[in-house]
């Protein structure tokens, strides 16, 4: 294999590892009708009446098939919303497709729907969760008209985060606020589900895996309260500036008169396990296994990375770097693995995502040296940005492609425009949808 | 020792070991005439008639009083520039003072003065260059009166600088101009000692340590041209708003009639010698010795950490996140040790440093963290931005004292305020200025 084949081959055991499908069949056993978690008892089946599956998400349908696989008859029903595009074919849970990124009529329908089955669950019942990356968008349930003025529209949503996102609100400033305009996050999933048993298996594409913020935590206690939520709005002088029926709601959940979400320790959670089923980590561990096996001592960095693209991008070229220049932090050939999700801030005109960009910005870094290296940042559900493309790859043949292009690296990336730069030069990573999502992963190679 | 004597051991220990006594003590001896660095042979002094010593920055003082106490009466005489204040007493060599960073009157007379010492020197004679951070501001001779239309001036070099750096031209854009308007810079002063044969010892303060960049490389050859400079210019369409001396001059340059800096492969290179005593990874490691002798098992990330220093910062707290949670890139107990020099895009009216800046930023991604850490970031000269300290450090007590009392971390981040945030909260790192500059230190701890 050269380094380009080992790259990919590294990236792709990163992917398949974190399939709904490879990470169920891996970590969920049954034996005697009792469910086993990594080898450790979860559930005895057998104590349950009836067992339902519900989620939400865009890797959610394959997981139903997958644990349909697992459970076969002893599955009663069930109901998972995906994205547009996202099913997959299962026999006894039915799918249904709605919007992504924003949340549409068929989603509110759905919700309607996956609720009302979750209320006939009853106390010698199991419901088990099935939630990814999505799931918030996919599974709303708004206040509705029983609020005094009318209930909060899509729209009036949409609006909302539109004008937090425009003042830089930071993201745990829009969780207190998208939890506080729901009524099925925060903990209500697992209200709506008890008495039954909940059993929540999610696939995290969240930095650190909290059980709160994957899909805004429909069935995870919720540390914040309507006042968080107001204080936001206030630290941004929203207050006159958001949809009247949205301040209007706020201000009545702030006197008590609308139902606050689930809080850590409340009794419903004495039913609930939440449980990770995979993350960043696991892909970065599924692809170190392969670097080590290929002969590359490898160091995972962090599956934590965050912050402005293009800038993390210049601390991971400078480690790059000095593995070639002195072996450090450790000596050649050397594998370095990093995840997690870093952002755009977008000022130019151009084409790209955050994975792109990162690896046009380390180009910009790496650029002049001829020694073997080769570096990718690929977002693991095999989209980034508005592109057709994964993110992107960079070595030394595309460096000198770059130069005999005449192509000005620095003015792609001010332009925000690292899809025309790789399209040109080569380095477009293109997979299709990955089935799955956990991030970003990011690879170095230094032979 | 409790943590933050700790790691204040580590940092010290990386000052101490990159100060120049502490430099050609250990790294250059003296044996029957014959001088070794690192234990390598490279001058028998016994074939010199006369020794001088000359050299620049604000380190160079110290340099040239460790390197009296080396060769002692074998030196026949010598000149260095340092900024006002950095002088250190020596018998043989003269110390002249001057501005920095802005180059003034007594700077442009003392590089007369230090040329024309070196205009002595013969063919069978040695000059032996001290050079350190902040010399490319204290040695500087610029294109005179013989040009056409008058020389180009102080006040004219620095409109020009104040221009690009709006314009937010590459330091590499930066230094093909800065060369290209001196008469002493790449290369020049090499060219000015020959047929002296010409030792040049440096302290780096520049990422990657080259010579053609540290101190604008009086010694070094330049691979740029007057060409790549005028591109510069051109780029951001500045042919028409730099002063006339300077334009007229590059102008001059590009037809042939200015001297070029002296490129790669000329002969006057042969009796040449460029030596790095000292830089940013001299100090991590001396810093990894102490913090492995403390029972820390260390990871040195890179010498070459660069970019928006909020950025930078949270990469590296997404490491120490990485190894509380699960260990990775190393296991508890762990010192990650990081280097180089981040910049700070000024948007806020506050006071700072990109040290101090790197710190808060750090510690808007930590501060929730309850279990014992330490991360600082320090100026290893022991300055930060216009403030006294030398850099900040973060840790839990730090973060309670911020919630004691109060303090908004993202606003004061936001108006690139660190330094009072630090100064309410404890956490700045006062040194004074060590006599030496190898960038900055970073150093996390988690027992």
């Amino acid at each position: 294999m050269n380094l380009r084949e080992q790259a990919f081959a590294i990236f792709h055991a990163a992917i398949d590892a974190v399939k709904p499908e490879a990470l169920i069949r891996q970590h969920l056993t049954l034996q005697d009708e009792r469910l086993f978690f990594r080898g450790r008892e979860i559930l005895d089946l057998q104590a349950f009446e009836r067992i339902y599956l519900v989620g939400a998400g865009k890797a959610s349908a394959f997981m139903a098939r997958a644990l349909e696989a697992l459970l076969g008859e002893r599955i009663s029903g069930g109901l998972v919303i995906v994205k547009y595009g996202h099913s997959a074919p299962c026999r006894r849970i039915t799918i249904r497709e709605a919007g992504h990124p924003l949340p549409d009529e068929n989603g509110l329908n759905a919700a309607e729907a996956l609720l009302s089955l979750t209320g006939q669950a009853g106390g010698k019942d199991l419901v088990i969760c099935l939630i990814s990356g999505g799931g918030s968008a996919l599974l709303e349930k708004l206040p509705g008209s029983e609020a005094p003025g009318g209930g909060i529209t899509l729209e009036d949503l949409q609006e909302t985060f539109r004008r937090l996102l425009e003042c830089g609100a930071t993201i745990e400033e829009m969780n207190a606020l998208r939890k506080h305009l729901s009524l099925v996050k925060g903990g209500r999933l697992a209200a709506a589900i008890a008495p039954a048993r909940c059993l929540t298996l999610a696939i995290s594409d969240v930095i650190g895996d909290p059980p709160e913020t994957i899909a805004s935590g429909p069935t995870a206690p919720d540390p914040t309260t309507f006042a968080d939520a107001w204080d936001a709005v206030r630290k941004y002088q929203l207050e006159d500036r958001l949809p009247a029926p949205v301040t209007g709601y706020l201000q009545k959940g702030l006197r008590g008169e609308a139902p606050e979400t689930l809080k850590p320790g409340d009794p419903v959670f004495e039913k609930v396990e939440n449980i990770i089923l995979g993350n960043n980590l696991a892909a970065l561990n599924a692809a170190r296994e392969v670097a080590e096996s290929l002969g590359y001592p490898t160091l995972i960095l962090s599956s934590r990375i965050r912050g402005e693209a293009r800038e993390a991008a210049r601390v991971i070229a400078a480690i790059v770097q000095e593995i070639l220049a002195g072996g450090r932090p450790l000596p050649r050939p050397a594998c370095l693995l990093f995840g997690g999700e870093t952002t755009v801030t977008v000022r130019g005109g151009g084409k790209g995502g955050r994975n792109q960009e990162f690896a046009l910005a380390a180009l910009n870094e790496l650029k002049s040296i001829r020694a073997p290296h080769i570096l990718l940042s690929c977002g693991s559900d095999g989209g980034d940005g508005p592109t057709d493309a994964a993110g992107a790859f960079i070595d030394p043949e595309i460096y000198r492609a770059a130069e005999a292009l005449d192509l000005d690296s620095r003015a792609y990336l001010q332009d925000n425009d690292a899809y025309h730069f790789f399209e040109q030069a080569g380095g477009l990573v293109k997979t299709g949808p990955t089935g799955t999502n956990v991030m970003d992963i990011g690879i170095a190679l230094v032979p």
